[in-house]
């Protein structure tokens, strides 16, 4: 996590401000209903949320002292008891009742669940942004006509719209798997040294869970277990590839000889200092590197599932990096992406111009179907339309029309003038965008 | 996928004889519609079923010949075209109305759906397989009581049941997951050479996937788009790193010093040949390796998901390896995991002796709590018990019943002797085994 | 290892035959060192060559019986108990000597040395034939002009050869991590059980190795320690990545706008079986999938490092695939890039005409020094410069000569034409390709 | 890179102030030699050289100003452009000749060279003191017997100082795997847009590289080319494994039942704030996972390798983050690491006591071979030694002497009392450990 690629709202959720929030609120419903199951004195959890909730309504936070945690953590060497003794410090003698039966894990496990299930909040409505700007750019270029290109080389027609609206389909099932991998990880475990319960009721995991908005975790060991933590992480590496793919199409369309559509480029923006005639897609290249870095993390994540026994804490450190980076740096490539959606500059101009380039070549399956229509075996249509094609491909210089004057002049095509330049209507490729779009937006219009 | 680590149902669905029988039921399908609408003949497209049904029905399969396909293809250099000309050798002039408006993606990709979602299919039922044996091995050993490690040192005690039951959960959770992978990739693409549907009616499309159990993709390119492929590579990648968990877990429990439980030795096996003593967890160990392998697949895959423009073909050779390798691997290691765990031998007198190792200490957070609650300092308390603990840690030889000594006759700890014996009952410790257990399992009871 | 991908001489060092002449040989040297220190007798040892050397005169290998062995292993379980047996049956009683205080390992380990060895050998082989073709193409476009571009966009010149050169420059790099490679597991242990050398006097081990062309482990464990397997697989990562660079290059050269270069396409040959205008550069596509293959190997190989103590099994699995999986498949690819560079069919006309796509932009950089040199501040040169390249950049049609146009024709621009002019020329930006040459061959000349 | 994982040295090679201090140096260097070749006056460079030196001379570094620089990008959006704007605050107007035909890749890629050879050289420190350390221990411990084990079972002895010696002989190795890396990385690019040195004389680049201890990149595109750094990162996640390899094999050592040694636990320390009485290894564990988090850093290292014809900027959000990431967390780890071997305790008796733990089963080979010799067939004898060793381990309580006594009572083994007695005898296993230490160490001696 790198200040360059982060914003302030997904850093918020990791920064000790939080943590320590989710702490107190964690310790003090627990409170609360050790307190209904008369281990401790009602008054007493009823007073911490007082005096805390107090606190909040001057601060606009609980106002918790990091750098005091901080200095009475260096004497204690544990997290979680300086943070006891500073809310000791702040509510007073009834501070004792809190954390009874608990243990770290317990604080620190659930702590996470809360922070990984708010990030995946964030990532969801990043995404939803992001299909706001694809659809919208989508319909405004559904019928734009676009060469299709398998290979890096032309193929038929289709329209920018449908690209975009194949866009909107992926992130739409990145949506799907996010909320997925939110439900993954949002689990509750207050259940001791070793999962047991042996100190404190399960029913003191049931409240805390429905208060935070968790589902318990069926059976814990100290920790909740990290199958749970890898889907997370390897969903979002798949989120990730799909950044990259989006990133990388419009990378190839900025390419100077393609030029189909171009990052914004805003006046007084410098592409080079050296060549001042550039303007890179340097957005979409950042985003590519960005996804290498998320996919990066799955890995760890995958090997952070085989702890030993009831839980070692190899799994620690790596949660400390890869939890923050890959959140933060994913809401950073998803908001990136849909600003570049947003302002993509498009033009149909080139799309039309590329789409010529091949002097009709892209209608060579039409031409084989129609040879073969008439009467023409398959291998000789093959040859017929691939001999006259290839004509054009080695042609240099302007081929328009020359696909169809070749296959003209062939004499052992038989097909008249107007049955050939049939074949060279565009709507022909685009009768069916509507249906595509009905089946990705639910609707053909707008 | 080498034939050590390989079982032959999932070996068979990456077959030849598989691959083109599916072929031929995507091609026959399409057909039957084009007839329908009235693209082609009713009367071939019959046929074509007619004949190579009775084939079946002689056979067994469609009885196609993947040597005379090979010998094909070695002339046309081209996989789809050889087996449309073989079929052509086994229907007759009717096969001529065969992959009418179809490009070979529309058979390659919506084939490779029908093998992965086959695959998920076997590992789905493998997971079954296992989820039983660990249910009767869980209820077996419910109340066995055994140490709960955290960092590898004791901790308090759990019972070898609850253990289980935990894979139990992990794996019911695996489960869900590959049935989520499963939905991800089972859809059909029959939408010509970048997805517009320019040669064929989307109804063909419809119709096909009904009949093979498949979803529509909403929109393709050439291909079916490889996000959702990732995404079912990264799902094996996390079923493989719990299987990893629970094989790391026996491997420490038959360490020769721990010695709780063993993979079963069947009577003439021989551990090493040089060292005749020798019974090695050596299936655990092949697990923790075959995990590795798949979790490799897993980034290859993610980095499939950024095709240029509407598709190249470096996806291929990845899936050509990683798609058998990676779901015969999984199937493999899922099998050979339900046998050790169904015939793994379990020692509840070590389990119990283990337990005792330590002289009680794993009563210590009870004694911490008792001391607590009679008044001591929270600081008093830990100092008190971890004095005596430490004590005891530091013993060579018999520990038995150490702990509770040293506190009896430390003059700062002025609980009786009644009162210091009862924190050492071990029912205190499983007396939510039950909970857990109908967490799990829906009930406490078998 | 699929066979698509695959060549014999590299699937020939993992075969079964090549395994176990390479046993033998590790055997019957160690037994010719015991037979030396007396251990077993000199005749024994002598006569197991004797009989084998015959049979190889005659066989042209060993004439191991691979059925034979696997049967005798199915009674056995045993792989080294089993060919041990075979041998005695070709050898006879001598055979008994044989194995002397060696464990399987000592075998197996040095085994996999040998042929990981002979693995490198062959992949430095390949190396070598790439760097000649690409030396000879580099010499041959050593002035070929084509436009150098960063971000896809179009900077400045340079030539095709000198592209070439920084591959060569890369794949020589390439060349001595993989001498290096093969140095860190060319090694050989005969140390017994733990590798304490009880049981067999290390002269033994020094001995073989020597014949065996390995340097010895000096100090194993059961096995040869697995970082210097790690290093081996790591490596090859790095070389798949360069293969991929050099692939990702020759695709975007291909690309239908750029066309400056392309895979060879023979006549008769099909790109497609639906669009017969089609040629895709589907070789170096593959090879980018190769890459990702080889480089998912990596992390396996990483996480193998950590095995238990003295070793456990883990690794095994995980080598029988990699082992033969990763070597196999990169000299495949090696070979297969070779050959792409060898018959790439170049374009120097279409690389002359993207060059002059954008009306002499790629001077924009000459220009503003020229400004700058002029007495201008070098933020009048650049916003002078700017604004007429991007005037160029916004046109569409023919841009020839357009930026000196639009230079001359600005009020702002004070210099000459004939100063405006002079900076247009190429070979300004070619000055120095002979000391590129100079630095990467040894010398500017071919 | 985080606190809590970072040691200050390593940061500070990643902070701006470094930054900017060999930026500052790359760009005065140049402008040296560019005064040599007579392009710029060489009173600017030289008095430049002055006022900095003297700048240093006073502050101990440069003295820029970082929040200035930053000040100043925020108008300028350009790194590179801002630091020359401040350069010419502190040096005034002969700052004009600074950067002359150079561009900001030139400035940025040798930087980042030099930042990561002196991180190499810090790595390369690190491994030093880890060598000395397990040296010392090594020799400590030279004649300490302990179990050898192989799958985690119990083998045949070895001693704790041979334990040391592998880990001191792979560390040795990975010292020079970065001695590999450094020299990798090590390169100096001076060359301009495309690295044709259109602009600037390749003499510039030779000059700086010399004086910055770098050598020459032979061919350079904008950038150095990134197979160098892939291989870097690649070595680091060897040398990361390596960590990892000695922290389990620590961890396994402080288990309850095993107890052989343990990490330090100074007094007063807490093990667990729930459980007084523990002592967890995590300073080890939480080494495991640093190398999880090292190893993840290499595939993203290895994606950056195929950047796009001359560049793309892909690559630098990437090593922006595992630039110090990596060089940081390894620091990291191999100071604790080395740590952690200093301050190790290691208990003698407990792994005596361990080692008798099957009542001399670890000599079930040299009984094996004992029979062999007294002329049993190798079936006969390992029935028999299998047979008497399966009874011990089947055993529970007391094993001492037991196999050997189980043979003396079998019929079957007719080899006298005080032949079996004299197997054993640890000596014969420890024998060669002189060999070992001479073949690690140079000699077996202190």
């Amino acid at each position: 996590m790198i200040p360059r690629y982060s914003r302030p709202e997904m850093v918020s959720i990791w920064s000790a401000e939080t943590r320590f929030a989710i702490w107190f609120e964690i310790e003090a419903h627990a409170t609360s209903k050790l307190a209904e199951l008369g281990v401790v004195p009602k008054e007493s959890a009823e007073n911490i949320w007082k005096v805390m909730n107090a606190r909040k309504a001057e601060h606009g936070d609980y106002g918790f002292d990091v750098a005091r945690i901080d200095e009475i953590e260096r004497t204690t060497k544990h997290d979680v008891i300086a943070f006891l003794t500073h809310l000791s410090e702040l509510v007073g003698p009834d501070a004792r009742f809190v954390h009874q039966g608990m243990t770290s894990s317990d604080i620190l496990d659930t702590t996470l669940s809360v922070q990984m299930a708010r990030a995946a909040d964030l990532l969801i409505a990043d995404i939803d942004a992001l299909l706001a700007a694809l659809k919208r750019r989508a319909y405004e270029h559904k019928d734009t006509i676009t060469i299709g290109r398998s290979h890096g080389i032309h193929a038929e027609p289709t329209t920018f719209g449908v690209k975009l609206a194949e866009a909107y389909a992926e992130f739409s099932r990145n949506r799907a798997r996010l909320v997925a991998a939110r439900a993954e990880i949002a689990t509750c475990a207050i259940s001791g040294a070793i999962g047991s319960f042996a100190n404190i009721d399960p029913q003191v995991e049931e409240y805390v869970a429905e208060k935070l908005g968790l589902s318990i975790e069926p059976v814990s060991t100290q920790v909740i277990p990290r199958d749970r933590h890898a889907m997370f992480f390897a969903t979002l590496g798949v989120v990730a590839s799909s950044v990259e793919r989006v990133a990388v199409e419009i990378r190839h369309l900025q390419r100077t000889e393609v030029l189909e559509a171009e990052e914004f480029f805003s006046p007084g923006q410098k592409g080079s200092s050296a060549m001042p005639h550039k303007r890179n897609p340097v957005l979409t290249e950042n985003l590519t590197g960005l996804a290498r870095l998320v996919r990066g993390m799955v890995t760890p994540a995958l090997e952070n599932v085989a702890l030993w026994h009831e839980r070692d804490i190899s799994h620690s450190s790596v949660e400390r990096m890869i939890g923050p980076d890959a959140t933060v740096t994913l809401d950073f490539a998803l908001g990136r992406l849909t600003g570049v959606i947003d302002k993509l500059v498009v033009y149909p101009e080139n799309m039309r111009k590329n789409l010529d380039l091949l002097g009709g070549l892209h209608n060579s399956q039409r031409m084989l179907l129609a040879l073969t229509q008439a009467g023409y075996s398959r291998e000789d249509s093959y040859a017929a339309v691939q001999r006259n094609a290839m004509k054009v491909w080695e042609m240099r210089g302007d081929r328009a029309g020359q696909f169809a004057q070749n296959l003209k002049e062939d004499p052992q095509v038989t097909l008249s003038d107007a049955q050939i330049d049939a074949m060279f209507d565009d709507a022909y490729h685009l009768k069916h965008v509507d249906t595509i779009f009905a089946r990705v937006f639910g609707t053909g219009k707008d």
